[in-house]
């Protein structure tokens, strides 16, 4: 019996995206060839590479001179990237550090260039966005995480700046719609909204490319893959073509709009719950609260190992906080049924009758 | 109909693992969810990732100081990666260059350290494999690649030296027993013998690393995927497991002695056809041939696209010779059966029979 699955990544996939997967694992298109074991010059798998940059490009509006790649070493990859490709040694980049996946990216700067980490949450443990903080102009960019995963806590309105902003858009990336001039580089690890884990999203303008006067490995150069169109070498090609099934069940869906106001739905329904129900609190401050992951803890401890039993024996898999904060979090990524939200909320009902 | 795949990779994998590999994307082993949506620490992917490390230990019979990483970026990572982590400033590595993927490796090298081309065969287009060169006791490591897929020649006898042998292996691994000691580090990018685009298999000496004295991205130091078990971030989750898959197929047919008896009576067949059949000339020199790819070429280019059509007449899918070299080949991998093989011999037999 299929699961009722909010875990934080990798996460949960559309039902049809997952039928057309498999079955191409099988056999391809009736090619007689599984997706697996085809040649990446194939005239079938550069139109699935082709058409799913496309995608990517027509869900942000994106011109001609933002380039999208699909590489590989996840999000924490783009840590190093980042700098590597855009911080000159002289230069400094400014820093917003929102949790855990900021902090290990601001990690990573200083053997390219200066890191101002220009503001944070720390003192109150993640729970909040910050707001208000001066960005230096000379920043040769400025470095957010859009959605934080551990703590639940999601950026509402990007900055005023003409800084460029490069963004970790790792677990909200097309959960809605954005203004893509703001952006410099967008990155995203596939695991969460956008397909398997495997391959990570970049998007980047290119203009911002070869100032560093830095010697850069060739798999490491962004101008590399913008050259040769995500195909210098051999890419991960199966998560790419389930990235490809993915964007089309977005566009099918209703696109970024659609995708928004069904997360706003599901989260409203979430959050309303957790706000109503004494037994239950949540975790991020109201204001920035993620419509990814909604986090949230029992006011009494004591019964956290009933929640999670009676979660199981309810089909539902993968509500366990992150070992880090603990609690609970539920991850309701664009693929998630509101129908499944509304069962956790009923257990949430259910349990409180019983143990409240 | 199921073509006879001969494409160099992503390459031909075994009727079972697909049949397998596809069941998980529907749902793995009955727990509701598909391997693509499992969480990457769940208990279930862990059980993957162990079993499949633990079966690359097995088949080449790998002591504990020798670690298994599922890492990303193909081999073309390791080009930079490897000089990164085993070449001080100061010291020097030896490579011998045998064609496009040594000559990329070398490439990367001087970012960190000195490159010494020891040999090439590149005086005749690296037909051969270079022997009897010197190597230099001082070198850091001695880089080899024991297959080529473009020109199809092989390395037979691994040099005898105290330097630490650092291997690509993307088109050999898994081919037939190695002594694991004369190596210091082996990589394969996984698309050939051993399972989809997505990953690359990177075996490890760990007494050879932490003496660069480098300061190295978290995500680019061996020693943080060594620390983490190769889950430090999110692994390529299903890359990995279908690579699993393949691990168990080759022990299931008798391992590293079943694969090469069965490699080198497929090789020996198309060999010989080529040999004995007046239009085909084979393109490597007879000592140095592939077990993998085998090279060849029509003594009469004229009758070329005749001899492609007739290929796909006959189900025959990628035999076109890389388009550096031109011609044919046949790569005739760890999964390839001998049937297959034999139908492209029968087909090469009555080319002639109706163009000699």
């Amino acid at each position: 019996m299929k699961k009722h699955n909010f875990s934080a990544g990798p996460a949960i996939l559309p039902q049809s995206v997952l039928a057309e997967a498999s079955e191409a694992v099988k056999d391809f298109q009736g090619v007689g060839l599984s997706i697996l074991e085809m040649s990446h010059r194939s005239a079938e798998f550069t139109a699935v590479m082709e058409e799913a940059q496309q995608l990517v490009k027509q869900l942000y509006h994106l011109p001609d001179n933002y380039k999208v790649l699909f590489l590989t070493g996840g999000a924490s990859s783009q840590f190093y990237m980042v700098p590597m490709n855009l911080l000159p040694q002289s230069g400094s980049a400014s820093y917003v550090n929102t949790g855990t996946w900021s902090t290990k990216a601001i990690k990573e700067v200083s053997n390219f260039g200066t890191v101002k980490e220009i503001a944070s949450s720390k003192d109150k443990g993640f729970s909040y966005y910050p707001k208000g903080y001066e960005i230096p102009e000379d920043s040769a960019y400025l470095h957010l995480t859009s959605n934080n995963t551990i703590c639940g806590t999601q950026i509402k309105h990007y900055p005023d700046t003409n800084v460029p902003i490069v963004c970790d858009m790792s677990s909200d990336i097309f959960s809605k719609s954005i203004d893509y001039k703001r952006f410099g580089v967008i990155y995203a690890g596939a695991q969460k909204n956008l397909g398997p884990a495997g391959t990570t999203l970049v998007i980047v303008n290119e203009d911002l490319l070869g100032k560093t006067d830095r010697s850069i490995p060739t798999m490491l150069d962004y101008r590399t893959h913008v050259a040769k169109n995500s195909m210098f070498n051999t890419p991960p090609a199966y998560p790419v073509y389930v990235c490809l099934l993915t964007l089309r069940w977005i566009v099918a869906q209703g696109g970024l709009e659609a995708m928004q106001a069904n997360n706003e739905a599901k989260a409203g329904l979430l959050y309303n719950e957790i706000d109503s129900n004494p037994l239950f609190k949540g975790v991020a401050a109201s204001e920035d609260r993620s419509l990814m992951n909604v986090t949230f803890v029992l006011e009494n401890k004591d019964l956290e190992s009933a929640f999670l039993a009676a979660c199981t024996e309810a089909n539902i898999s993968g509500v366990k906080g992150h070992r880090s904060v603990g609690g609970f979090r539920a991850s309701i990524y664009n693929a998630m049924p509101k129908s499944s939200v509304q069962v956790l909320v009923d257990l949430m009902k259910e349990f409180t009758r019983t143990h409240g």
